[in-house]
This record gives C-alpha cells, structure tokens and sequence, in this order.
C-alpha cells in the first residue's frame, strides 16, 4: 500500500488534477471540431475519451523528479503529444483488419463510430500534430525539440510500435516463447513508456546517465504494466472487448497467473532499483507506480487474494 | 521548349543523375529488409518503386537556385524525408477504403501486395520516418531542424493531406463548385509541395519574404501539377488504374478540357512570377517547371496539337 490512507487519498487528488490538467490542455492543443469535420471529430473522440492518461503522467511526475521545474512551459505539450501518438496507436490496432475489437474504454471503437477511413485518417492526423507539437513546444531548446521528435519518431518506427503490433498480428496466435512475447510486449509497450521518459529527460536536461537507467526503468515498467493487462483481460471490467486476447499467446497462457505474477514482481523491483539511481529531487514515480499497480489489484476481485505488489 | 535540343538533354541527364542520388539515399536511409519482416519490404517497396521524385527534386534545384550549397550534407536527407511522406500518402490513398486501387506506378498497389495491415503499418512507419530523418539532418541547425518538422507537421495533419484525402472521400464523388475543387487540391497536391520548398529555404537560409512567395508558387504549382494529372486520366500510360477518377468531379468534368487548359497556364505563369522574384541565383526550378510539363504534354497523344504550356 501506498503510506497512510490520508497519504493515498492526497496522491489520488493530486493525479486526478494532473489528469485533468493533461485533458484540458489536449482538448486545446487538438483541432476544434468544424461541422462535418468528422476527422477531427475522431481525433479528440480518440484522444479525450476517458483514459489512464499513464504515460503523460508518469513522463510528468518523472520530470519533477529529474528536478525539472513544475512551470516547465513547454513539458505539458510533450506529455500531451505522448498521449496523442498513443491514442493513433489504440485507433489503429483496433480496425477490421488489426484486431477488429468493437469497444475500447467502455465505447464503440472509432472506426465503428466514424468509419474506418476516417478513423485511419484521425491517426495519421494524431501522429503528425504530435510531431508538430513537440517541434514547437515552449521552454524547450532547438536541440531538445529536435531530440524528443527523434526519441518519438524510433519509438512509433519498425523499432517500435509499428514492429510490435505487426509481430502480434503475425505470431500472435501462434505458439511463442517466452523471449518472443518478452520482445513483441516492449515493442508494443516499453518503448513508448521509454520514449515519454527519455522526453521527460530532456525537458530537465538530465544526464546521459540518468538518461540511459530511465530507459531500463522504462522496459521494466512496460513488462510490468503489459504483464498486468494479460492478467486482468477476460475479466470484465475493462472497458474493451472483454477476452480479445483468447487465443493469442500472451506470457499468462504460456505460464500461468502464479509465474506471469512472480515475473511481475521481479520487473517492478527493478523498475524500483532504476528509480532509486536517477531520482535523487523525490519520488513521485515510485508513489505513482506502487499505487497504481496496487489499485489495479484491489478493483479486481480475482486478485483480491492476492498480497500488494508493491510495498515502500 | 527548354532552350537547345541539346539543353534540354543535359537537363534530361541532370535529373536522372538527381534521381539516382535520391534513390541511393533513400535505400540506404529506408531499414534494410529483415527476412519475415513485410513492414520493412512494404516501405522500401512503396517508397523505391519508379517514380518522378518530384518533391524532392524539386526541393533541390529551389534550394540550389536559393543559393544553398550543392553540399550542404543534409539537404537531400530532407528531399528524402518528402518522399517518404508522399511514398506514405500514396499507400494509404489507395487501400481499400479510402480509393480502392489496384495498380500504382505500374505495379500492384502495396496492400494488394502485402495485405491491408502491413500497407497501413507501413505507411505510418514511413511517415514516422520521415520525421525522424528531418530532426536529425546534418548540417541544420537545430531550430531549422525544428522548423522542417513543423513544415511537415502541417502538411500532413488537418490542414494538409488528410484533409484533403478526407474531402476527396466525402465530396469527390458528388457536385462540387469549381472553388471546392481548388482547396481540396491545394490540400491533397499544394501543401506538399509547399512543405517541399520551405524545406528548401530553411537549408538555404532564405528570407522571410523569399519563403513566403516561395509558398505561392508552390500552390500555383500544384495546381498545375494536379491540372495536368487530370488531364491524364483515363489515358493508358500513367500505370495507375485508368480512369480511376471517373465519377469523380474534377476541374476537368465541371469546365472540360478547354478550360483547364486555360488554367494551367495560368497557374504557370504566375508560378514563374513567383518564381523570378525568389530566385536571384539562377533557374533550375523554372527550367525543371518547364520542362516537365512540355515533356508531359508531349508524352500524352492527346495533347499533341496543344501548344507547348511554357515558354522560356
């Protein structure tokens, strides 16, 4: 558990501002809706439908312990174009010819909603006022603008997202090993977890140490989130199509939930480890991910057995 | 006519050997084909395909006639980073659906090729790319670098291609006034080519003014340009899917052939005036302009009695 119970209830609050914060500031940064305009439509239904918002958190709070100043002008905009490269992933992976899932966050998907040229469209859009967004954010050096766009343009690429999402679709439902889920979920996960922290990084101008264990911590926390995704699919809760993963081989299927949890243990032990190194200004990081994880835990009854994942 | 018989076939090989240049960059720039891996086959695919290169050559030689040094060493990694870009709107244009076509450049389009979901992985890898090629172009500063993704951003996003690809899909094929037209050509062909050429002016250093009218020029341009395109269709010898716009209105289905005529030398013309004002060090865009278009017109039987389009 996460401190006394005032403690986590401040740090909910304080997320709950942050989240409200991140929306309000992408629901400016997106196009406004013109009549007929169903593209832009699908970009802020896209990106403004309730969501975790966890990857602009994490690069957030991660600043602010890198010692980044919380009137950073320009960190906001990078959380914002993270959490926009990640909506067009969401709406891509979702259409007919992906994973055709019918509802996402408790919706219809996009492509059911506005069709599926439109909702490819939206993607496209996304990802490039994501760039756009990054190259112009404020308070940040030339230097560093042109450094977050690399950092996000490797983690979109065929070292990235687009390479794990076409390795799910080609061996997704076909016997893996281990190591081969193990690649394919930080492709599909930890290099965009990676990418928001390396942003985080360069708006605090942290060093190349400090740089390269945040990469580490990052992979770590991707396994970890990826790992608790596995476990929680079927369960109804979810707000997507409950089950979408039957059949494929996740690291759940080939283990089992005893060793997907040891596995999921040991990945956030040495996400603490990477922390511990880098974050010497605090650790709003670490709160964020041992409550997160926990809470994860306690909404789902069939883990309710289950001790905390993480303890401070 | 461009100049001497002989002239004009100095000019024929210059571009060649530009072409080839381009080609060789793009190859070594594109990743390397990975057995299995049809993302990487498909971008390659899609982007080295025969084709006319001409955004990027038309970025060099306006950067040249800006006074940019022939070896500016990141000059053509931008002029690869438009390709890329049209490589990506190309792929996407054509799925199934957006405009269903079965053949490009002579060849089966990407997705009749690898299948629906590696032409779209491909595509957004590609256009991921490209950003990634600009922010990271040698000999840039890095506020040019910042600028060029901010270029591209908007050439690509709501106010660029996708809204032009959005409105060719929702009013292509109904009525539409000769002024709807227009902006949706600006959008699917200008905003491109105007990337192209402020890319230019940003590794030439040019001046607020120079880009300024160098963004007119490149609407009047693509006007031309996609005048012309229209003009083709439904001849056989432009390896696309014949007559694929049929239905579509087009300047050509609402004012015929006459008329657009007309236009596209209106276009022209007031392309080269935007053009001399620009150019204090020579006139390799106006010749390349030029010549393209007579070569077009003399390529095409139907045209054959026309008068050359420009005259120098």
């Amino acid at each position: 558990m996460t401190g006394t119970p005032d403690e986590a209830l401040r740090h909910d609050c304080e997320l709950q501002s942050m989240r409200k914060t991140i929306e309000n500031r992408l629901d400016s940064l997106l196009p406004q809706t013109e009549e007929n305009d169903l593209v832009t439509q699908a970009m802020r239904d896209a990106t403004l439908a309730p969501g975790k918002r966890i990857r602009p958190l994490l690069m957030l709070l991660a600043a602010r312990d890198l010692g980044c100043a919380p009137a950073h002008p320009g960190l906001l905009d990078l959380a914002c174009a993270v959490e926009m490269i990640h909506a067009a992933s969401l709406t891509l992976d979702d259409i007919p010819c992906m994973d055709n899932a019918a509802m996402r966050r408790g919706r219809p998907t996009i492509h059911r909603k506005f069709g599926e040229n439109v909702a490819i469209l939206a993607a496209v859009a996304l990802l490039s006022k994501a760039f756009g967004v990054v190259s112009s954010a404020e308070g940040l050096s030339d230097a560093g603008r042109a450094q977050a766009v690399s950092e996000l343009s490797a983690a979109v690429g065929t070292q990235g997202l687009v390479k794990g999402q076409y390795q799910d679709l080609r061996e997704g439902c076909e016997p893996r090993s281990t190591e081969a889920i193990h690649t394919t979920n930080d492709l599909k996960t930890g290099v965009l977890f990676s990418a928001s922290l390396q942003l985080a990084a360069i708006a605090a101008n942290a060093s190349v140490a400090a740089r390269n264990r945040l990469r580490s911590f990052a992979l770590d926390f991707g396994q970890a989130f990826q790992l608790l995704d596995d476990l929680i699919d079927g369960l109804a809760t979810t707000g997507k199509d409950m089950n979408k993963d039957a059949g494929k081989s996740t690291l759940v299927s080939v283990l089992g939930n005893d060793r997907v949890h040891q596995r999921l243990r040991e990945h956030l032990r040495r996400a603490d480890e990477h922390l511990a190194f880098v974050c010497s200004h605090g650790a709003a990081t670490q709160q964020f991910m041992h409550s997160w994880f926990n809470q994860q835990l306690a909404v789902h009854p069939a883990f309710m057995t289950a001790p905390p994942l993480c303890q401070r």
